[in-house]
Parts: structure tokens; C-alpha cells; sequence
């Protein structure tokens, strides 16, 4: 435990953990010290760029709120987020592919009904969502919850643009469930593409890294029934240019989708729509839960 | 860069970087980035596990401000901190040896004259420090800049106990400069053992861990002077109990000195001290910098 140098550090580091008692924690926090001990003395990373380092957490730290969370992007943007979601996701061919969570769920997301237009103000060209949510037998789940969450026609999510208050008016955003056939229906704004948030520590990496901000357009989904292993996923609208350079490396083909343009007329729930819109038709697929039996 | 699994993600990102222009820039990242995703697939870490890590990171930003630094103190327990400091600091034998920075240094340190007593007001038995410094062919190394902190009898670094206002007066730290012959000595107080602060994550990561958050009593040194490379160092005090298992791996046995205690009677500055108090005669060498031509 003295005169330790960069190579006997680790040793030392590994042999502290004898104590502990979660098996689980110490060898994850095992690998953690061998790869970032490895990374270091890889790189001959030095004092200076070890302060920077120590610099940009703390950024990241402070930037983050209960609105904004640097250190899901952070993740997001080295391909963490999208590893970490591909290795707890086999399933069965024919499921839904789950992607990125994302930094922008929020937990007390607005109740809607069917048909509801869930932008309630968000600014963007009228589209309407529907679909069926099924097992992989092509059972209807019905009564599944569908959390639904996207950006406006300016890039923003409704928590990145608080009301003069402070407070955040939840817009492009909402909660409703499938009918007793798995079907569900809700009128929204188009999917465009955005920049993930890049007036922070974050984007200022990306910059230096040579890399852009953007990531193509998307809905946001996280469908829950009983019985069935919780789907976060996205829908991404086919045609986008950023399909093949998301930032966050999220993109999956199978979740590539027609976003469908129409002019003037009869929206698909018989409403007049005085403006060409959009209609997106998606249908789901839920993996059972490993301990459900199935029917 | 579409359907990407927790293998392929690693070249996707790698790929990504290939528009940065600064090359070591490009190559410390790409190396984060191949260790962070080994390390999540050697664990198979969950998304779980991932959310625990984000909501440690976010914990450990929050706690941080110009007071605290939490980042450093977890690079320092996870060894990171020594590994940096080993590598960056291999020099001649006989040069005093760097350890740790540790999270307590401040910028604005007060200016003191050689016997001042630097511990203003700060409680513990008295300590009265002194030595000589040099450089490694035996010069003495005239009005160096040694910034010198420390703990308190109760562990507290000044910075840890803000007056109520908020304000923080500074204790047990100081800034003063070698004579003419290299000389320093000023009087503070004797240096304890102290846990690092283990209010925050990094102490429940060490609690979790079955780690103790000690550490074996210490000086910090910091000395500064035109022509040598800059010395950060501690002064260890012989006999701790913690020497062998310091939270921080900081150690170094070149580094472990003797504070040799004394009835009360006449300190070596010829003061006269009422009570029981100790001394610490220690020199430090220091290296020529690199780009210096040694005289
Ligand atoms: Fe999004
Ligand atoms: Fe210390």
C-alpha cells in the first residue's frame, strides 16, 4: 500500500475491495478500476488533462437539473446509452427493438384519451399517430399504457422551454392506453429532426470531437402492460438526413417508419383538417416478461 | 451506423471521431471509449446498473462547488489520482516525490513571513515546521513559494467549516517563501488522521464497498520556483495507523517523517510554549524542469 506506481496502483485499488460484501458491486467496481486505470495509463494521460477532466464532470454535474440531464447525453453520445440498451434487449425475432431512453421522459406525463391531441399547443404541422399494440402470438394487449414523447417543429422538448415562471407546460407529450382491441390513436405535430441540447459541456465536446448535434426525427415510446417486458423505443421518421449519423447511434431499421403527407381534408379520427398534415401507422410488438407464463 | 449491438456500437463511435481535428484529442476519447464500452460489456452492466451510475454522477456534480470537490476525491479513492500523479512525475532518485493533489487546495492562500504562526486561530497542539529547500546537486533553492494546508485537531480543513455568514477564513493554510539559505519555518498545528469527507456518494460508495474513508496524517505541500518543475506533495506523519491503508493510496515512504513531540519550554524559533508541542524538520529537493539549463 505504498510507494504505489502506475502500474502496482491497481493492484492496491482491487485488494481495497476485499471487504465488501456485494458481490455484484465489487466486481463491477473491479472492471470499472481496471479499464479507467487501463485508459489512463494508455494514454499516459497527464496532470493537465486529468484537470480538465475533473473540470468537465463538474460542468456536466452543474448543468444538470430536474429539466436537463448532461450525463444521460454524455452517455448518449459515446455509444454507452445505446450498448448498455442492446445487451439487456435479446428478443425474440419479431418483437419490437427497443433504443435509447433519451434525457427527456418525465415521470408525470398528462392522461389522454383516444384521439386527443396530445401536442396541446406545441407548435408543428398536425399529425396523426395510430397503431395496434400486440404479443408476439398477435394478441391485441389491451388497456397497455403508451407514453408517448417528442420535440416541436423548433427541435425543443416542452421541458426545455419553461413558461415565464419557471414552470413547464407539458406539451408534444402524454400518456394514454390501448382499447380493448390494442389499438390506439392520438393527434400530435411531424417528428423533425433536432440537436440534442449543445449549448453545454457536451456540446462544446462534440465540437472538438468534429462531430454534429443532430439526431433524426423521432417518436419517443414507453408501452407497459402486465405480463410483458416494458418497451422504450422510438419511431423514426424514413428519409431523414441524419438516419445514418445520429448522434446518439440509436437508429434501428426496424424502427424506421413512412410519415405520410396529405393534403387539406378528412383527418383519419373524421375531423376537417384545414392544413396538409401527416399520418404515422405503427404497430408494436411486446415481448412477454421472462417470469410471465404465457396464455 | 443503423442496427448497432453492443459490439459493433464500439467501431460506430470510434468512426464518429474521424472529423477531429486534434489528434490526441481523438485518441484519448477513443480510448474512453473502447474501455467504457468493454467495461459495460465485461459486466453486462443492466440499465439498471446504468441508472444507478447516472444518478451517482448527477449526486456527485450536485455536491461539488468552489468548496467541495467531490469529482476528485472519487478519482482519488478509485486510485486514478496516484496512477496520474505516478506517471507524470518519474524523475532522478533523490528528488522529493510527488502524491496526491487532494480537494483542499485554494488559490487565495494568505501570505505569511518565516516564523508566523499559520494556523490563525485553528485548534490543535501546536506544531512548529521547518527545513531547507534544494535542488538535487545540493543548492539551496532561495525565496521558493511553498504553499503549505492541513486539518485541524478535528479533521476539518477551513474550507469544511465556513463561518455563518458563508464566508471561509483561512486556517491551517498559508503561503510563504524560503530565505537567502532555501530556509522555511512557520508554526501551525500537529496534523491527525482525518476521513475524507464521507457525507456525500463517495462516502456511501466507500461504505458500500466495506472501505474505511481514513487517512494517515499529513501536510500538503505545494513549492513553486523558476527553473524546477513544481513539487505537490504531503509530509506523512510516522506511526499513523492509516499509513498502510490510506483511502487515497497516497503514500510513499520517502515521504514519512518524524513529528517529534516536546515538553513545553522554548520552540525552535526561541518563543516560549506553555504546553506540550511538536516539531518536523523536513527538506525537499526538486527537480530542474525540464526545459531549465541547469546552471
Ligand atoms: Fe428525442
Ligand atoms: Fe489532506
Amino acid at each position: 500500500m505504498r510507494n504505489l506506481n502506475e502500474v502496482t496502483i491497481t493492484q492496491a485499488v482491487t485488494a481495497s475491495l476485499a471487504g465488501c460484501e456485494d458481490a455484484r458491486l465489487r466486481g463491477v467496481v473491479m472492471k470499472l478500476v481496471e479499464h479507467l486505470h487501463a485508459f489512463a495509463r494508455e494514454t499516459k494521460l497527464t496532470e493537465a488533462e486529468w484537470a480538465k477532466a475533473i473540470a468537465f464532470l463538474t460542468a456536466v454535474g452543474h448543468i444538470t437539473d430536474d429539466k436537463r440531464q448532461e450525463f444521460i447525453l454524455l452517455s448518449d453520445v459515446l455509444g454507452l446509452s445505446t450498448l448498455v440498451v442492446a445487451q439487456s434487449h435479446a428478443k425474440p425475432e419479431g418483437c419490437t427493438e427497443a433504443t435509447v431512453f433519451g434525457p427527456f421522459y418525465v415521470a408525470d406525463s398528462p392522461q389522454y384519451a383516444q384521439f386527443d391531441d396530445i401536442a396541446n399547443g406545441a407548435r408543428g404541422e398536425p399529425c396523426f399517430v395510430g397503431g395496434q399494440v400486440r404479443s408476439l402470438d398477435g394478441e391485441p394487449v389491451a388497456h397497455a399504457s403508451i407514453e408517448v414523447w417528442q420535440a416541436d417543429e423548433e427541435g425543443h422538448y416542452d421541458v426545455q422551454v419553461p413558461e415565464a415562471d419557471g414552470t413547464v407546460t407539458h406539451r408534444a407529450r402524454g400518456r394514454l392506453h390501448t382499447d380493448a382491441d390494442g389499438r390506439f390513436a392520438f393527434r400530435s405535430i411531424l417528428a423533425e429532426p433536432y440537436p440534442i441540447p449543445h449549448d453545454g459541456p457536451v456540446g462544446k465536446l462534440l465540437e472538438a470531437l468534429g462531430r454534429h448535434p443532430w439526431r433524426p426525427a423521432h417518436l419517443h415510446f414507453m408501452i407497459e402492460a402486465p405480463g410483458f417486458e416494458t418497451l422504450i423505443t422510438h419511431v423514426f421518421r424514413d428519409g431523414d438526413r441524419y438516419l445514418d449519423s445520429d448522434v446518439v447511434f440509436g437508429v434501428r431499421s426496424t424502427l424506421v417508419a413512412q410519415w405520410v403527407r396529405h393534403e387539406p381534408g378528412t383527418a383519419p379520427d373524421g375531423s376537417p383538417v384545414d392544413v396538409p398534415f401527416y399520418t404515422l401507422d405503427y404497430d408494436f410488438v411486446l415481448n412477454r416478461a421472462a417470469a410471465a407464463v404465457p396464455a
